[in-house]
């Protein structure tokens, strides 16, 4: 297959002038006459000549391009709206920039960390964006070794001195306990994304502080890897267990929907029997019925504001972490007061 | 912030040869001894120096990456497990090919070419994927003007003579219709997705016919743009009709997702007074309540197919059109026979 693009000699030919005369016209130099200029000029562009990303990361050590590596499991990513709707607000903003995503998944932190230095090393990308931060995260000091630029999408606790882009899901957390414990619930449960996030332990010690504040017992907290199926799980253990929480906070919206059906296969009404919370309110947690309560926020615009600190740094900015907005409680139809006590078995 | 990646220069400067002799040796040319040549190779290491891509491209003429764009509303992407998926199972290739994958989200087909031009004539790729094909589908036409290597993803007969990776849904919605007769059913609608898309085309075409084959009245079709809301609108007005179907074919997971808690609104039990198929059997069809029969095909699996045409194509080999297997039929819980006539109203 022929692979030809046109060059600055193809425009020179066709103009009939040096390629030195090319390079002056289309680089905005002195050197030839404004009529020659725009005739070179309209010859490049009809035959779709651009400059050589290639040549320009040489020269001026710019890739134009950003990478973004997800590492989670094919399947969740699938269904949670989390990533597709950051990744919308990201390239919101690159496209003003001309800049490019580059995507990778991989399996494990080694293998993200090798795709960094590997993007770094071969000039692929000017700049990195951290997902999913760690409490203890190796790529922070990765990044930092090879002074790459990254933004770390999470807690700046954790950032190690990266600029963060961040919400504070603890208050998202306090509101939503605010919410369950004056409707009278006293025995709350969450299901819970993976230990070892950064905002999961967030999220872990708001919600304890939420309870005592609250005045109710401790919550009880079941980790999960966010899949609708280990959601469905420990949803169903905790509602079979002699005494039953009344109302259940969920990580994510998949795993809520899920226990939409675990309740139903337990003859539990939702909400009369049982209160049922989602993270991120998504088109799924609109179409179930009943509709899901949930915090919200607006997740492209996190992208957005994520993409602008990345560029920023990439052109040697100071860069200072950016707090967005924390995700509020929507009450829908999922939850109520809890049953009278005792609970209906 | 510094940006300085290892150049040749730092390695000579720390193996205290020439510059020469560390391109030598990285080159794998002959001009160093073996002794000298594995010093600078330890040394290149430790300092994680790598071939620049930006060179490596101005030399070799590769950009060692694909592109994929995206023309599909961010809501919908979210939830739609289809290009996830997908993506997972191309770079699964990609990434023993040491390709990287460029990722783009656009709002129309005109800015999807522009795109293309862009990554083509700035070297960022090596070549692309067609997606979502539609039946007058002027990037066909783009990309061979440009002789950019491109594979498209729907059936070759609107790919232009491009290599077509594709699934004959055709076969998927005879296997469908012939099931649901079989069951008792005579009056079928389908929730279908856009009209311009090739594959609604093929699907539409391949119902009217397996109608006739199985006997039974042409069915339905109302075309969407694929989200949850249009979905259930959708559904909504074809079961309050005077004369409602018996089963209701989607053509994706979300809008029968959607369809369920339509069908509880207007009091209809799933399967007893209607059943549902959804396209493309995710997590999520498995969480609701009934479960929901679909069809089902591994689509990493197709993912993974495209990128070894493209992959083949960029080398400079003859690529035939792949016809991926047929997304077959599974019964799940939202399947039955219809009710007796007349219909429960």
């Amino acid at each position: 297959m022929a692979v030809k693009r046109p060059t600055m000699a193809d425009i020179a030919r066709r103009a009939g002038v040096s390629k030195v005369a090319v390079s002056y016209a289309l680089n905005d130099q002195p050197g030839v006459s404004e009529a020659t200029r725009a005739s070179i000029k309209s010859i490049a562009q009809e035959l779709g000549w651009r400059p050589n990303s290639a040549a320009r990361a040489l020269t001026g050590g710019r890739a134009q391009a950003v990478g973004l590596i997800v590492r989670r499991p094919a399947r969740t990513l699938g269904v949670e709206p989390f990533f597709m709707e950051f990744i919308s607000g990201v390239e919101a903003v690159l496209a003003e920039h001309a800049y490019a995503l580059m995507l990778q998944m991989v399996a494990d932190q080694a293998q993200e960390i090798e795709v960094c230095r590997r993007w770094w090393g071969e000039r692929r990308v000017d700049g990195v964006f951290l997902m999913d931060l760690q409490t203890e995260d190796a790529r922070v000091g990765a990044v930092r070794d090879i002074a790459m630029p990254a933004v770390a999408i999470g807690p700046p606790e954790v950032a190690g001195g990266l600029p963060a882009v961040w919400s504070d899901d603890g208050e998202s957390v306090h509101e939503i306990v605010r919410y369950l414990a004056a409707l009278g619930h006293r025995r709350i449960a969450r299901i819970a994304g993976p230990a070892e996030l950064a905002h999961t332990a967030v999220r872990d010690a708001a919600l304890a502080e939420a309870c005592r504040e609250a005045g109710i017992p401790a919550a009880t907290v079941v980790h999960t890897d966010y899949t609708g199926d280990e959601g469905a799980r420990a949803a169903r253990a905790l509602l079979i267990a002699p005494v039953r929480p009344t109302a259940l906070v969920f990580d994510n919206d998949i795993m809520a929907v899920a226990a939409l059906s675990v309740a139903q296969e337990l003859g539990l009404s939702i909400p009369a029997d049982l209160s049922v919370v989602a993270w991120d309110e998504s088109p799924l947690t609109q179409v179930v019925r009943p509709t899901l309560s949930a915090v919200t926020r607006d997740i492209p615009a996190y992208g957005a504001r994520s993409a602008t600190a990345l560029l920023s740094l990439i052109r040697g900015e100071d860069v200072a972490s950016v707090r967005d907005g924390y995700a509020h409680f929507v009450p829908r139809g999922s939850t109520a007061p809890p049953p009278p006590e005792p609970g209906p078995r």
